[in-house]
């Protein structure tokens, strides 16, 4: 077996909790009795939709920043993203007062690209492929001498989105379960830290979209399988594991579970209609697992962590009424 | 000036909220940096979106169903109403296990009338005029003995309503002023008791939109002067003060500003795309009167009430886009 370099720890989590607080909010958890009676859980709903950003990549994004050192950050940092993670570390650079240099694919809408720059970042446009998309940040890292933040695959952001999970278990008390989405990863293998540290006991499982269901068959398979052909309106879950979130990940989670897109819809509409919050596809997917009976957590406590609320009011995925 | 009998006091909101304290969410309060640059404000947003049945009418109609002698409770509750009080009275008769008869049009959505039936109550439908709906409720009082509850113009209901205002005042901290939208106005009196009770040099405002302006208009000319013919999206807002509100607003309100349509749907949009929460048109109408500028507040403390987050998510104000 591989040994995998540079894997985060609990311990890392704690000091990124501390590292953070005062850049990010302590976001609320919110209750509705109406999804416990559906689901049969008591759910808590741990709300990063309302954190800095509107996301819960805040939390990573500025761990990483804020651990640069003086002279690591006096050149800024950079990134390819064409969501929230881009924002983010807009966002964080913004704070530390440091240039943050963004490569977004030209077909990115134009509304990402004005989050972005207006939290004062640089955007380099690229042809919409990995290839391009690398090169063109290469050649960044070069000319700029910024530091490269992966949106996910990089140990200080594992261990900043794993400090939602460390609010979570605080606010809500005992907790039997916690679900999160699972794209990249950063956020399912900091939440599985989070957990092992404080609550050793809490089940953590990653919910995924049966169209890019790459974390489910890497599991199953012992091995990284990436998503070739990502499909599913939960855009932020189109990218697959990386290396270091995978090797937390199939160490602590105690499994990963797809969903439909139909059940996504629908489960990101009941939050909107009965939660009365705005959160994206992608956060919807936890909750679409417990609709879908994938998790059998009746009576259970369950906390999930409601991942984000970017989402174009223009394109609702129940807008194309049929009456 | 003729003696109007029977107005709540500041006690009544005090007792009222210690009679509904189990019955009714203690909603939190929000902030949001990006509405706060926006207005020039420090907004505290108190979520009564996230009250039980999605609007404050939780609290009027449960102290109003609570505060029954067994017997008057005996025969049930009855009201007239196509919105949230509907869903509010068939709430709290539910909890206290008593039958609650609404008389809604024959128009009102079946959704609307699907929430009421599904909280316990029975629907009795007439036709969609002001004379129909009294005579049948006049008929329903008398076949059944039950109980009317106005939707605002009952003493009741304004106490309880108040009962937000004075659980923003203990969360928020000293506040300069508290807006409210207003349509019959039991949320505004309930508000001006509750603000003069425990925080006097906080100025009260009502909220109107301009196309349903019988509050400010009542104000300025110092009489009742109802709205004939209402026309605006805050469908909530559509009713024209009662007796009973109006004495107590007259007396402690610092003034009612209107607002146009567009500020509306600009407000509610900004509300749900970076508060990231599901607020109905009626709930916007404040934010709506700081974006216009129709109030100098620049600098100062501001509670708004977000009266409410019952909404079409089929039918959204912005979903006519011309591209």
């Amino acid at each position: 077996m591989i040994e995998i370099p540079d894997l985060p720890t609990f311990d890392d989590v704690l000091v990124a909790a501390a590292r953070i607080a005062a850049a990010v909010h302590r976001t609320p958890v919110h209750t509705c009795r109406t999804l416990d009676s559906m689901t049969g859980s008591r759910l808590f709903l741990k709300c990063e939709n309302l954190q800095k950003v509107g996301a819960f990549k805040a939390r990573g994004a500025c761990n990483a920043v804020l651990s640069l050192s003086d002279t690591e950050a006096s050149h800024g940092v950079a990134t390819h993203s064409s969501g929230n993670h881009a924002a983010a570390l807009a966002f964080a650079a913004g704070l530390r007062g440091i240039p943050a240099h963004v490569v977004m694919p030209s077909n990115s809408r134009a509304v990402k690209k004005a989050a972005v720059t207006g939290y004062g970042a640089r955007v380099l446009e690229c042809e919409p492929t990995l290839a391009a998309r690398e090169s063109m940040l290469a050649e960044v890292v070069r000319n700029t001498g910024a530091v490269f933040i992966h949106p996910y695959n990089d140990p200080r952001v594992m261990a900043g989105q794993g400090t939602a999970a460390l609010e979570l278990l605080a606010e809500a008390g005992p907790l039997d379960a916690i679900l999160t989405p699972v794209g990249g990863g950063g956020l399912l293998s900091g939440t599985c830290l989070a957990a092992a540290g404080v609550s050793p006991g809490t089940a953590v499982w990653g919910t995924e979209p049966a169209g890019a269901d790459d974390a489910f068959r890497s599991l199953q398979q012992g091995r990284l399988v990436p998503s070739l052909d990502p499909r599913t309106i939960a855009d932020g879950l189109r990218t697959s594991l990386g290396e270091r979130t995978f090797a937390i990940i199939r160490q602590h989670v105690r499994g990963i579970v797809t969903v439909s897109e139909q059940s996504i819809v629908m489960a990101m509409r009941l939050v909107w209609e009965r939660a009365k919050l705005i959160i994206e596809p992608s956060s919807a997917v936890p909750l679409a697992a417990l609709l879908e009976r994938k998790l059998d957590l009746g009576g259970q406590r369950v906390g999930i962590i409601l991942s984000g609320g970017n989402v174009d009011l223009e394109e609702l995925p129940w807008a194309t009424k049929t009456d």
